[in-house]
This record gives structure tokens, sequence and C-alpha cells, in this order.
């Protein structure tokens, strides 16, 4: 096949989009949260969809549904995930996965298609993607909990009809590589006006909790000068981290504190107990080590002043480099389709794709996000954007099919 | 009488003392609050020992208990309160009641007693002393709802049997002043060594809202340079209003943030608003629009950032000054019973004494807090301590009686 013949059909694409919105929409965007009863139906309805792309489909023991091919020759496995967050988006991981099923429709043969369960993390931290890998065991699923609600993986599971179902795994040698399309969730791509982002990393994400043991007292009585205001505390090491983190970091790198809580909490108490959570991303693990060592030491100088400051990570995750021969082939295809309208440029959130970049080659295809939104019901991107991302992909899978191998 | 005539009963206001501890003792502490059983029968068995001290007592419709003597003459009035804080101490307002008693007895006649109901505000702020200087209303009654549990102040009225009593009025001219002792809460005293604080004022609390309007987003993929990011933006203004206030402040300002909360308030989701509680605290009125003046500045300053910041003033109330002449006679009973150990200082916390002003001359008498510590069972003050500052205050209680109207 040459690279000038495949041509995917956008009304299509978006027809599936669509279709694959009026599973929980809300308002313009979808609430569709992993195993619930509009996610089970939404994965019937995908199962059916590679079915009539000529793949065997099948929904496995922890949610993914697999349409695979038959036949001999070289192939490649592309998806995200179908599930959102509450109240989300109607793109989001649904691009992706929409991508795979016309690729594969428009490419022939070759393209494996799939939806990888729970990337959204309603019960746990990429449990489709990770069990396809081999990393995410019996006991991980005893320990899944939904987030929300409280309730257990395991019944969630029952519920949804995949208690009891094999799992599948990945077979080695089978796939040249994984690719994977996504919204950008930022607004980089918008704000040049370029249409294809090529990933070249996904950041790794380090996250900690910062605990401030001070002493609680009346807030009228109790003198500044001998005071152990936990929550003071608390605002200047977090003033002190924003100050100190411009001067080291990368272009790219992002700090955030999400949750501050002060101990007990009322307006006429010095607060006695202090805690935030503090998370950074980066995708070069020298300026992660960077970062780290820079937020140790102000954590440590900010325990010589009254009040005992800690740290306790909670989570490291290692960047993730895509495979540089699939992001050369997906530029080729965007100078193609989309001359002078593309960048590289990393992740800044986590996707399935880190995972499968585990077990082979693997990569990801941005494409622009109105306004920068994410995770929210009014996430958008032009459908002529959307169209041509999807061609992009199509180019590159077709120029990869093709190559010797 | 003569002042050298005065001699108060250490060991019998101590086990009165002891006594009042066992309604609702916790640990070395006390949970008594407002209107629960433990603190009803303790008004009942406080009225018991004003009538043993030869006072009329009743426990009034808002749970004022008051004692009052027979006849002519010149007359006072001490006291204070005697529910406490949730799992709090067995002195803090209970002191001043039983100081109130004790001298009633020593003194023996022109003393009238009394335990000013929920100073600790379960239900609604200083309502006893409010309601006795005719500044709490029906309608303030009927808005009153306990901070804990949310039940009405109307039904704890009536579950307390103090429904349709009347509330008794301040009778304009029946008394020469009031004086109410407290412990100091803070370790001024204790820093210093002395034994008696004889208070120039209770300060002025004002207390705010700052709300931050900013933009919720993900915390992986929105670059730092376009975040609106209301964490952050809380906690560089409460960083830099730590920075300002030691500038303008006086040496006994004080001010605290007891509250801050992040919405939604997750890890990886860069905070859309941010709200925090801000109060200050000065005996000086010009201080206290200083103070607001630098305080609006930085709020208009923070405004311009990437953030919406408002400020919403919640409460302020009026710095109260103690009687001059009052404090000079607690002086010289100081000086005959404590010499060199005593000071005068201002109150840092709200007291009833503070509405109590606003109808006759009033002032204030502390002892030590061992450590500073207040609002916690741990609370304690030395017994001798506890002794000789009833001795100051009975001896300054006869010579105010004894003066030449």
């Amino acid at each position: 096949m040459s690279l000038s013949n495949i041509s995917i059909d956008g009304k299509r694409l978006l027809a599936d989009l669509y279709r694959l919105r009026a599973f929980g929409t809300y308002k313009t965007g979808v609430h569709r949260p992993t195993y619930s009863k509009v996610d089970m139906e939404s994965r019937h309805w995908l199962a059916e969809r590679m079915r009539d792309a000529g793949l065997t489909a099948e929904i496995d023991g922890i949610g993914n549904v697999i349409g695979r091919g038959e036949g001999d020759g070289p192939r490649v496995l592309l998806g995200s995930h179908t599930e959102t967050q509450p109240h989300a988006g109607w793109l989001d991981g649904a691009l992706g996965v929409m991508y795979g099923l016309e690729v594969a429709r428009a490419v022939g043969r070759g393209v494996d298609v799939v939806s990888w369960a729970d990337e959204e993390g309603h019960y746990s931290s990429f449990p489709g993607s990770r069990s396809y890998i081999g990393a995410f065991s019996e006991a991980d699923i005893d320990a899944g909990q939904n987030r929300y609600d409280g309730t257990t993986m395991r019944d969630a599971l029952a519920v949804a009809d995949l208690a009891g179902r094999p799992r599948i795994r990945h077979e080695p040698g089978r796939y040249r590589g994984y690719l994977e399309a996504h919204i950008e969730q930022g607004d980089t791509l918008e704000s040049t006006g370029e249409k294809i982002g090529i990933v070249t990393s996904i950041v790794g994400i380090w996250a900690c909790r910062v605990t401030i043991q001070g002493v609680q007292n009346h807030a009228g009585t109790t003198r500044m000068a001998i005071r152990k205001d936990a929550g003071l505390a608390a605002v200047k090491l977090i003033a002190a981290i924003d100050a100190l983190f411009p001067t080291i970091c990368a272009p790219r790198t992002v700090w955030t504190v999400g949750r501050i809580s002060l101990d007990p909490g009322a307006g006429s108490i010095i607060p006695g107990a202090a805690e935030f959570v503090f998370q950074f991303r980066d995708a070069d693990p020298d300026m992660l080590l960077k970062l780290q060592a820079a937020l140790e030491s102000l954590v440590a100088e900010a325990d010589t002043g009254p009040c005992r400051v800690q740290l306790h990570n909670v989570s490291r995750s290692t960047p993730s480099l895509m495979d540089p021969g699939f992001q050369d082939a997906l530029e080729r295809a965007a100078i193609r389709h989309a001359p002078g309208l593309h960048q590289r440029m990393p992740s800044g959130a986590g996707h399935d794709a880190q995972w499968l970049a585990r077990v082979m080659p693997s990569a990801m295809l941005f494409i622009p996000s109105i306004g920068g939104i994410s995770h929210h019901w009014s996430e958008n991107t032009e459908d002529e954007d959307i169209v041509l991302g999807c061609q992009v992909m199509a180019s590159a899978v077709a120029e990869l099919l093709a190559a010797t191998a």
C-alpha cells in the first residue's frame, strides 16, 4: 500500500464520536464513569463497531475492549480509553479509540484497536494497560476501590458482568508498536496555531505530602513571637517553593499545591497542624531529581523554624520516552498533511502509552484543545482539527506498516 | 471596713473551684457546654452557693446566674462565666465567678455575683452579658444556633427549663462598677514571673474572609505561565500580609489565618477557587484602622494578578477601655499583696467585661496561665497564684466600696 492512497473518512469518524458521546451525555460533554451501566453499554457498542470493521472483538476481565485482526503481516495497536472523568469532555481518550477504529477501517489490515479500562483512575491507576502488560495483579484488583463512592473494584467488575473473564495479555512480537492519539489538554498548540503535537515523552509525576506540626493556641492571647503556627509555616514553605522552582526548572516543568488543610481550621485558633500535597512533573529524570533535592532542602530549612516540617514521598513515576522512529513517522505524516503546523512536545499528563512503552515502541499524537480546557464538560476541538489529526495518524500508521521489518 | 481587714479564705475558694470542676470533668479539665445537662446542674449548684453567701440568687431567661444582696450602700458586680469550651480548662471563666463568690463572702456586703451565659459562644456571641445590658433581642435568641450540632437556642433554652423566664436587666445606678477575673490565656505573666495582670483594655477583633477566583485546570498539561491558580494566589497574599504587618503593628498586635480552603482540593487539579479567614486584634482603634488599610492595599495588589481577589469584612469589635480608676485600685491592691509582681496589659481575648463597660466602669484582673495554655483540658494555674489573685481582687473591691461616692 502507498502512503498517498490512505484517506480516512472524516464524516464517518465524527459520526462515531457523536454516537459515542450519546452514552452518558452531560451538557456538551459526557459523564461515563468506569464500569457504570452506560460505560458498559458503550463498550459493547464499541466491540460491535470493531466487528463491523472486520476485527475479532472481546471485552476482557478488566474491561479492556480489544479488536484484533486475522492473518500474518506487520501489525500495530492503536487506542486510548473511553470512560470519562465525572461530567467531563466528549473527546479526551474517546478520540484516540475512534481514531484507532477509523484508521483500522481506512488502512484495511494490520491495525488492532483497543480501549483500555479505567485510564481515568476511578478504581485504580491505569488498570487496563497495566493488566495488558502484566503489571496489574489479582491483589491490585482486590485493592481497587471507587474513589468517589468506595465500591470495590471486584464488586464493580461483577456488576459489569466482567468477573471471571480472562484478562488479555500482550503477545510479544505481535506488534511493531503502539500509537495513541489524545487531545492536548493544554493550550500550547492553540497558542501557536499549530494542529499536531508529536509527543516526545510522557512526564514523570512526583508527588508528596508535607506535614507540619506546630502548637494549637488562642489567636488572641498568644503573642506573635512565641507562636508555632503550622498554617503559617505551610504558607511560607509553599511561597518559598514557588520562588525557588522557577530558578531551577525547565520550560515545561509544572508544580502544583492542590490541597492545603489546617487543623483545627477555626478563625480564632492558631493552627496546631497543617498538611499540603505537592506534585511536580517533568520529562527529564535529572530535572526531577534536581527539583526533589531543592524541595528537600526547603523542607529542611523550614524544619529549623518554630514548627516540625516533614516530607512524605507519595509516588514517583518515571518519564516515558516515546519511540524516536515512530515520532519521525508521525512528523513525516504531519509535514504531508499539516505542513508547518506541527511541533514536538512532552505530555504533561499521564497516558496508557507510558505503560505500553515498557513492552513495545510507542508514540502519541496530540490535537488542539480549545482554550486548553480538559476534564470539564466544555472541553472541545474543532471538527476539522479532529479529522486532520486522524489523517496524520492514518498516514503514519500506513508508513510504519509498509516499512521493511 | 478597712483594707487591712479583708482576707479571703483560700482553702474555701479552691474547694469551690474543685467542686465546680466535678461538673463535667474531662481528664484534668472540663467539658461543660452551655445549656447542657451538666452545665445547668452547675448553674443550680452555683445559685445555692450564692444563697449560702447571703445573696438572693436567680437563673434568668438567658441562663445568667445572678446573686444580689439586699440593702442600700455602695455595691459592685463581680463575675465571669462558668460554661466551657469543648474539652477545655477547669479555670477560664469559672475562676472569675468563684472569685466573685469568695469576695462576696470575704467582704460581707456590697458584692453581687454573676455567671454570664454562653460567653464561650456555643449558641451566640456573648448572649448573657449582652442580654443584661439590653443588647440581645428576642430576634437574636431566634437566630441562635449551636455551632457544633445545630440545635436552636430556643430549643436549648426550653430543654434547660429556661424558656419563658424573665431576663434580668441592668438597673442603672445600682453598681459602682463591674470587675472580672480571668486566667491570662497567654504566657506574658509566666514569662516575666509576675502574678497579676491589670487589664488596660480588651482588644478589638476585626475578622474577614478573603475569596479568590482563579481557573481550575489540569495540573499536568497547563503551563505555569498561563495558570490562574487560586490556591497559590491565597498563599502569596497570606505571605505578603505576614511580611508587611510586622512593619506596622504594635507590640501586642496579633493576626491569624485559621482556615484555608482550596476548591476542588485534589492533588492533580489546579485550584479554581480559594478562601481563607483572617483576623487581627489590637487595643488601639487607630492601629486597627491602619492594619485594615494595609490589608486592603495588599488585597487590591493581589487582585491585579491572574486571579480575582476580594475582601469580605465579617466582623469588627471596638476595643474596650477598662476604667482607669478601677485599674488604679487593682494596682494598689497588687502593690500590697504582690509587690513588684504585677503589670498592666491588654486582653487579647474578648470577655463579658467589654459589654459591661458600655453601662458602667469595668475592669479585669488576670492571673498566670501555666505555659500560656488555654481552651485545652491541660490549662492550669498554681493554687497559690489562684489564691493570691483573689486576695488582690478582694482588697481592690473593699477599697472601691469604701471610697467616698
